[in-house]
């Protein structure tokens, strides 16, 4: 549990740029290499390199070197942990969507405050 | 495009923090005072009330006073940007497998790379 609230906050960290967020996208479309990422990036390559480097940290890319090129490939299962995250939330909602529509209907009584 | 862009990066920012993940999670269940949320967290006021501000300055909460109470309630249609951003990721690697499987299939003739 404190291993995916961990993962999360990474995930979410990862996602608040949006450089991070082009290059996932981009990724999405299929592999990359560093260097074919970095061409329609207006900033130097260290500071892309950044960029790179706190997405693989938090486990949204993974990227490979075979002789000079760095090829770089989405993890989308670490971005499945967002989807998990909002279901839960979603859950959370409609219970209580479904507790409001039974008082309304009559079919639950209302409960006592804690 | 860049104001969307721009909100995008503060819901992640709120987000990737479990103080604050935990207040929405609250929030889901129903409005709450800032002394009912604060009660769980083994944290001071102080250090809450910055979480709260966080949440509030992203737009993922609203917060109003009433005389010395003040009350909170989730803003989920700024969460939607989540769902949406997803979405949006979603919808480019499907286009990308429905690619394949057409050239798979032999529906479609491979592109000359650009």
């Amino acid at each position: 549990m404190a291993q995916y609230s961990a993962q999360l906050d990474g995930v979410f960290t990862a996602l608040s740029d949006p450089t991070r967020r082009a290059v996932i996208g981009r990724l999405g479309r299929g592999p990359a290499t560093v260097g074919e990422l970095a061409r329609d990036v207006p900033m130097t390559l260290p500071s892309f390199m950044k960029h790179l480097r706190v997405l693989e940290q938090h486990g949204l890319i993974r990227t490979r070197k075979s002789g000079r090129v760095r090829s770089c490939e989405l993890a989308r299962e670490r971005l499945a942990l967002v989807d998990g995250w909002l279901a839960e939330q979603r859950a959370v909602w409609e219970g209580r969507t479904d507790r409001l529509e039974r008082l309304v209907s009559g079919l639950e009584p209302p409960k006592e405050p804690r």
